[in-house]
């Protein structure tokens, strides 16, 4: 029997029938209109979604092969920075290690402010280009896009932003924030399958594109082959992943970006509210322009329970939120809500979380569940 | 409305319901057992296809991602030789290059013997890592597998061959005929959607996989995860891919391998009989160990006709066949027949086929489509 | 875009994805082994639900299809009584008009117990059959199935029962309480689309079946198709519903029936629960032999708020629950729990509900939705 | 392991995968207006195809559920004729016998022309009610409703008109004939799946309807809730398979219906130019009025074959074509070619038929691919 496990994790995220049915399509012919028509409606939508005027090329691979496109595509042999707080700026890092000819990390706290002021010295020292998540769902904590594009800019670097997990579901603007390379995964905020990553690329990147990138992440063929009529891919691609996405991307352009975005704060408002009323605290450290993420809360446990009893008691109401990764474990647990999540999904993760909260002795303060059904009534 | 043209190609084929079906599922947690059950079904079957003890590991990506995982874990700063016969022997040329300390080419004429003679020399030369493409369709020849894998052991150098397009539809024997790392597609003769790459490695090639490859085809994290239970993947992987890829294995199963290539062989000689039937020739040149390809069937566009003529008369009928690639246009057609195609699209594409030879004026000698039914009926 | 509201309703009911998917089929020759098969497991599954040794007929039509079928097979020109408390009840009287010589009424008030006693004065003036609803959607009530069996049985009348909202959620009974006629619809308890009603039929009512009902429900027509090998329909039957059906069935097999039962009863449970903890009326009077229906529950809207408001209030949060039907319109709602409904939307439904009601003024006793979750963790 | 034959009978049809994932929709309201807006769009369709200006009406049943509801709405009571030249035009007649006063059959042979002094005569004796069957599947005839219907008129008859396997592959203009009512069933020419039945009703037909047809056939409750804003049925529908028939009417209409009727007269030409190749017999007897099946083809099986031999070698190559149904068991074979089915099935059918032909040792003149590949390309 299988598993119907509602799944209120930062990724994957519950897909609408739309888009899951677009897959059943018939093998077609990827070097034809219809592919290059669904591929060409991606684009358009994700350009919007990343708040940007390039087209964003579409690998087929996880959101990892489109950090790791970004990374060797424009940091190989070059001077890389890594601003770390929580666990996909550690694989930045890592992949950076790959290709740069100088990797450094700049460690905060899992879920705690950037040192913005060890990057301006870096920045100083000759690093040439520069990776952050914009969204660490590791730690539930917004990192500051902006500001970090400003910085970069202004001393000339390359920056290569991770938006996995916030581009479709929070603002995102690429182009206006001095974003270079940016990226995002198909089964996040967009509430596709997992199995594609776009990523898109300034000019000013483009001209400093480097030689001999792996074969497969070699972004300037995706660029040729996506300028083709119809649109195309170099290699042979995920063709139903593509046929989801696009469903993916018509929804949310009948939803509309703003209203999308809108939604997301509105359930991350009922989430943070919920938390409130439990008298419970928020994981990440905030502060001027480092907030809460605004597509999956980070909370703590409280103290007489651990992460296996916790999620225990919550998955007993077939639903699965997450825990904490890696020294956060037993510390926190963490509720997706991104994509197409909607209001009963919400209602019962609260119900649920509650209720668990309440069996661990923790003296909730007040109801979590109508404190979150004021938000989103 | 949507294009229903029937896809007589070398890949992507047409795909059964049931593979088809087994998208549409609701998302799944990829770090849990459904996800683990099915990967684990790939494998059992892949094994048995591939003719190893190994298990194949799966990575979401095309065929040329599967290429690239072989020559970047396995001929990175090392000498490497391709055998060239055809289109994908040139792509794995291509590769070596970004990652060989040395790519030697083999060249023969696309769709003649490989030059196995050379092949001695550079070994003997020193050259460590050895590529060939077992099943070329752009030329419609079946290179020898096992005489190839005995003379790169006699040197103990490591044998990549491509599989691509043989696995699943013709006899493939990894282990026995020394093949170190082998590698499959997934919309190919599995018939499941294109997104996935399998690679099987012999523990011989294990004992030499070098550091640092690309990181999303770093063989060794894929087989660390693998090992887990439930099995996973490094990175997130394409989901539904997956499930398809899974429920086609099942199907093979059912079907059974000896069966399933005897199916194979079966429709290459109803082609072959048509072909024969028209009086047209067929394009490859073989030998003694050197065959027609299984999988797919080239032969010559007749002498009055053109790529675009010739499959746009078929494809009047509703029916894609391929033409030649490069400077094979003009020259050639190829009818895929691979997967799960059977009796009414071969008797359809052969009828259509032969309408179209009629037409150019060609002197058909006998019913190509009657022949072909005396083999499959 | 799609209305993707969560339906709370008694019927139609969500699905499971392995049911839709079930439809997706391409079309297959109903009277060949594919259909029959499938026919034939719908068949031993129901038998267990129905609680019966003889094989349900299966009628491509909705659960009036099967009511109109039992009705005209055994009812046409003889003497029947209908005992109503409710809308469906109703039905039956107005069905049994077409074809009765003499069709009587027994009402009662909606949702208040039937009266046994009219019933056995009616039977001992001549009633030859005798229709109940089991279970009384319309008023959230569940009526005595066994007991009415004995009464019908001393007087050798045919007990006609519609258990169309009851079997597959509920306990029922047909061999042993005596039911010659029972019905389900394929759209309730079942988990299936609607489109099928299923009837089994006693040997004792077979001895009385009537010549000449419609043609299109002529049951034994049924019968002798269903007798064939492979398994038959008189008349080409809704395919797709069929096999959609079976899936249902097969995952109730999984289940098990025990288990099944026992969901449903401790859906109910906390339903009630959480009525009880905001101080809000059940509807339904009950006494020793009738009880609150186990797959509806319907309870009374506070007194400062009508259906519309209501509703409307939970429709925000995208679900969607029944109001009272004809003159229980503004006094009553109603929240489906059968089939495949799970924690997750019930937890929801009762949040939006205890939401809603804490609106209209109504002062709240206690938090419904942890007195759900306590009977549901 | 699932039957993948290639089904080319006159119903059920294959269907376009669109029409099949239509299905996998989660349950609706079926009062709702996601429903209102699929039941709409069929009959704005439909009424295309009927040509007419009524509003079909569309039950959830087979069509002969659709053929019942005629003549229990306007037979009843009333003398019926019923013209026959094959099985349905037969199955008319049963039906007739439960609801007319009197049902007077006009035999003909099957396959030959109706009788249509016989008609008159009978209708100047008093009939007032007469059916037809326009496409008679089970002889392979078409039948004239425009001469008949004029016979009708002129006696002031109600005409009845079964267009179950034309409507949708072929001419028919209710309006402009004089047809009172017609009938359409969901699985033929429409390539939707089985399931629903839609009647058109004259004003003329709407003054004479009867009380108290059959409760869940009552056409005048259909017409009722089809008034309704959104449109509603009065019972609860097969819901997926007014979701599927939607979609095959969107499909008809991108297609154009004339565009559609053109290429169900040129397959039927495709697949008459091959049997005259083949120099094998057509079974029906046409005259002035009478003419070959558009969406069917009836012809004689050679000499020294029978049913089971025949149609058992065009099965080994997964093809299934009709048999000749009661006493035409053995001497006739049937092609279907209606609804979605295009070139390769139509190539791959005669081909494999004329392999057959060839088997039995009939001496074909030529070949009927290639004459039916001339029609087709």
């Amino acid at each position: 029997m299988e598993d119907e496990t509602l799944l209120m994790l930062p990724g994957p995220v519950p897909m609408p029938e739309r888009v899951r049915s677009a897959m059943a399509r018939q093998a077609i012919n990827h070097r034809g209109a219809e592919f290059g028509n669904a591929y060409a409606d991606i684009v358009r939508v994700l350009k919007g979604l990343f708040g940007t005027k390039n087209n964003p090329l579409v690998i087929s691979g996880s959101g990892t092969s489109g950090m790791e496109a970004a990374v060797s595509n424009f940091g190989k042999g070059r001077k890389m920075a890594h601003l770390i707080n929580g666990k996909f700026g550690e694989r930045m890092y890592t992949i950076g290690q790959r290709y740069a000819s100088e990797a450094l990390p700049i460690e905060s706290e899992w879920g705690t402010p950037l040192n913005l002021e060890k990057l301006t010295s870096a920045l100083e020292d000759g690093v040439e280009v520069v990776t952050m998540v914009h969204n660490e769902t590791s730690a539930g904590i917004l990192n500051p896009g902006e500001e970090v594009g400003k910085i970069c800019r202004k001393h000339d670097a390359l920056f290569i932003m991770d938006g996995v997990t916030s581009i479709g579901g929070d603002v995102f603007k690429a182009d206006d924030w001095f974003v270079d390379v940016a990226i995002v995964g198909s089964q996040k905020c967009l509430a596709a399958p997992a199995g594609l990553a776009a990523v898109s690329v300034s000019d000013r990147a483009w001209d400093r594109v480097v030689k001999n990138p792996p074969y497969y992440l070699d972004l300037p063929a995706y660029k040729k082959n996506a300028a083709k009529d119809p649109m195309e891919t170099p290699y042979t691609p995920a063709v139903p992943i593509f046929l989801a996405l696009r469903e993916a991307c018509l929804i949310i352009e009948e939803e509309g970006i703003e209203n999308r975005i809108s939604r997301h704060h509105k359930m991350a408002k009922a989430v943070r509210s919920a938390v409130a009323a439990w008298g419970v605290d928020m994981f990440p450290k905030t502060d001027a322009i480092h907030q809460y993420s605004n597509t999956v809360t980070a909370a703590c446990i409280p103290a007489n329970s651990n992460d296996k009893d916790f999620r225990g008691s919550v998955k007993k109401f077939g639903i699965q939120i997450a825990g904490g990764q890696d020294h956060l474990k037993d510390k926190i647990f963490r509720i997706g809500h991104m994509g197409a999540v909607s209001a009963p999904e919400l209602l019962a993760t609260i119900a649920a979380t509650e209720y668990t909260i309440r069996k661990t002795g923790h003296k909730v303060t007040d109801s979590g569940v109508m404190a979150a059904a004021e938000v989103l009534g």
